[in-house]
């Protein structure tokens, strides 16, 4: 009997499986958002997310696969109900941002000030909104690279900080999404030290164009707010951490990252278990190509949302193990279009190569440096790590973010099938370099 | 000085007029929704809703515009909650459906028995339901003239009565509706004479196939339900009325209907303040092309989500004053595509004339007999009436129907223009036809 010799896979043969057939990554958040649902940090249900996805890691013949618990404060939503009493009667779709103050549970009701931007609600003068809500909107654009988050995303950043400031009763925001549905988007806000969390609501677009409607009509509108969060103290959260070991355990190790916990409004689908299934799903094709030489660790981090409780208890107990190169997948599932690098001069030619790989994807180098993302941020900070971003398209990202609509059904899975092709392609030309990885 | 002779408007004149311009109709559905919002009949606010819609009528110079009132037995929503708590524990989004029993404040409790169409809930044995809560799911496909609604709607219409028969203690369906987001599909169902109303909830679309992925995991699921609505007694509604007064008091008038009540999670942007807006733009641009031989009358019926009230009323109490024709606008603001009749053989010259006027908006004649819609369809029973119905663009309409995201930011005004220019011409030109309009 005849018995041919099987070439060893190649890098293309990997990532044309990824491409056209994986399957690991959308069992992932299948399984996540089905099995656990949302998974806020610090919550019961964070922790048995951590459970499942221990279980899942050692399944997929991962090594080392463990829990790295921590403490948190933890703030858990409450009742939200918004509703104009004058001049007209109606109610509002509204969310409490993460770390709102509360209401109270009779609520309270006070005269909207109005707000088209941040900008105006900066120079209102101080002690001018005393008993006031505040409402601040803006028009955020769709935006590929996301860029639109961070010029309109600060309204939710430290719009309520300044309004607390300014002696207002409470904000509410227009939500920093793109969509228009009736589910408001949350998360965190946070409050200056000495700063008494005041109530801060993210009204729907819908909602919040209505009131604007409302305020056009020059009456003084009026509004009963209701959000009751609460500080419930410290509470367990942690990471998920799992390996493929490298063949060289002398060579700085590559992490990779997600994060597992998720906002309670929505299942978490695209923020972030896409993140998790994309990064192990790469991981677990990149063995097919045999042992690589450095160790690449998977960072399932915990608590992101609410404060990166889990990457920065990773930036702290792993500050003395060496690493090189840190990367992360926090933006959806969107096919990644383009790559940025932070990577040492001598790397040039390993550059090159990740952007030959890339190329058959249809993804574009820019001269972006890369950042890396939230959960690594901290090791990076540490150890002055190089970083790849493999950048997502995120047109579509805030229509979804942080609201009941991140759900399964939102997830292309051929879109996420190129995400885990682009992923496992990067993986196998930094895991087995042996050069300088640190810019 | 001299001065130019204008010729009268002619009906081409108004159709562009309306098509290109028309602010009436926008103006109606953003003052709804803005300061009325849902209106459900029965309801404090549909009745403001009245007196909003009487002020904007009269404004607008209409004729005899006034209020007919009746009583009806009123039905209103409490909490609601859905959580699944074995194998798996997840929230899902409810609502409860028009007419839906009570679970207590307690909420019950009990195992899912998943039905994946109607016709597998109508074969199951009867009691073989006892002590559990049926879920009906089903696939509805987008449609542009409407007919997946007929054909997956009775999922909700008999599916609580045939479940509340086998002895189910509550019941679930996947809402019905075309869209992915977290906002159920509420509507009315109905229970036969004694059969006592069970407990009736639609899941979101994304939360219903979440059940069904829980379901195939192959473990008993099961859910806690909360659903408190309460039956309030009979209350008073109303139809707002308005005409503009024909030359020839001898010829049997035309009706012309949308409904002002709106179901209470959305706003009612398309379902219906668009009809009423749309109808409203259309009578009032008639009147520039002068008097019109008939009398045509504004029907806003009241109370039409929750049992056709105000329909039912306007045709007993009109049942004796001879009308000619019917026609309703309650499927939107999308383009109207094609146009149905029943008329007698003696109007087909009428009949091509305003195929003749509509073919310039792009509107397809078609052989189904026009039927009408639900508030015109006492009177047309009454009286055997002509009907043409301009039929709208669908396709997006269930994406929408009955969830809190029916707002105004749904509606495309050029859109709506269409709309308001196909009723003026039709209008135009069985307004001013003297013959028989009956079949
Ligand atoms: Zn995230
Ligand atoms: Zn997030
Ligand atoms: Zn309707
Ligand atoms: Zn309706």
């Amino acid at each position: 009997a005849f018995t041919p010799l099987l070439a060893a896979p190649t890098l293309e043969d990997v990532r044309s499986t990824a491409l056209n057939s994986d399957e690991i990554a959308y069992d992932i958040v299948e399984g996540l958002t089905t099995e656990i649902g949302p998974r806020q940090g610090g919550t019961e249900a964070e922790a048995r997310a951590r459970a499942w996805s221990v279980a899942k890691l050692k399944s997929l013949g991962f090594d080392n696969v463990r829990i790295e618990e921590y403490q948190m404060p933890t703030w858990v939503r409450g009742e939200e109900t918004a509703e104009i009493v004058a001049p007209f009667t109606q109610k509002l779709a509204v969310t409490a941002l993460g770390n709102s103050g509360s209401t109270g549970d009779k609520g309270l009701e006070a005269e909207i000030v109005y707000f088209p931007t941040l900008e105006d609600l900066r120079s209102a003068p101080d002690g001018s909104l005393k008993g006031k809500i505040a409402f601040v909107s803006h028009s955020m654009m769709r935006t590929q690279d996301g860029s639109s988050y961070g010029a309109f995303g600060p309204a939710r950043f430290v719009g309520p900080n300044i309004a607390a400031k300014k002696g207002a009763a409470a904000i509410v925001i227009r939500s920093a999404g793109t969509d228009y549905h009736r589910n408001p988007h949350t998360g965190n806000t946070n409050f200056d030290a000495g700063v008494t969390p005041i109530p801060a609501g993210a009204l729907s677009i819908p909602d919040a164009e209505n009131l604007e409607r409302m305020l056009k009509r020059g009456k003084p509108v009026v509004m009963k707010l209701k959000l009751t969060p609460k500080n419930v103290g410290m509470h367990v959260s942690g990471n998920v951490l799992a390996e493929v070991k490298g063949s060289n355990p002398q060579l700085p190790i590559i992490v990779i990252a997600c994060h597992l916990d998720s906002w309670d409004l929505g299942t978490g689908a695209i923020d972030d278990a896409a993140g998790c299934g994309i990064i192990a799903a790469a991981a677990k094709h990149l063995k097919t190509l045999g042992q690589p030489k450095r160790t690449v660790r998977l960072l399932w981090a915990g608590a992101e949302e609410v404060g990166i409780w889990g990457g920065k208890d990773y930036g702290s107990k792993h500050a003395a193990e060496p690493h090189a190169l840190a990367m992360e997948s926090d933006f959806g599932a969107g096919k990644v279009w383009a790559v940025d690098f932070t990577l040492p001069e001598s790397a040039s030619e390993q550059k090159a190569k990740i952007i030959a790989a890339l190329a058959p994807l249809g993804v574009v180098p820019r001269k972006t440096p890369a950042s890396g993302g939230a959960d690594i941020g901290a090791i990076i900070a540490a150890q002055k790590l190089g970083i790849i971003d493999l950048q997502q398209d995120g047109t579509k990202y805030f229509d979804l973010h942080h609201t009941p609509d991140d759900t399964l059904d939102k997830i292309d899975k051929a879109e996420m099938r190129q995400n885990v092709a682009a992923w496992v392609s990067t993986l196998a030309i930094v895991a087995n370099y042996e050069g300088q990885l640190k810019p």
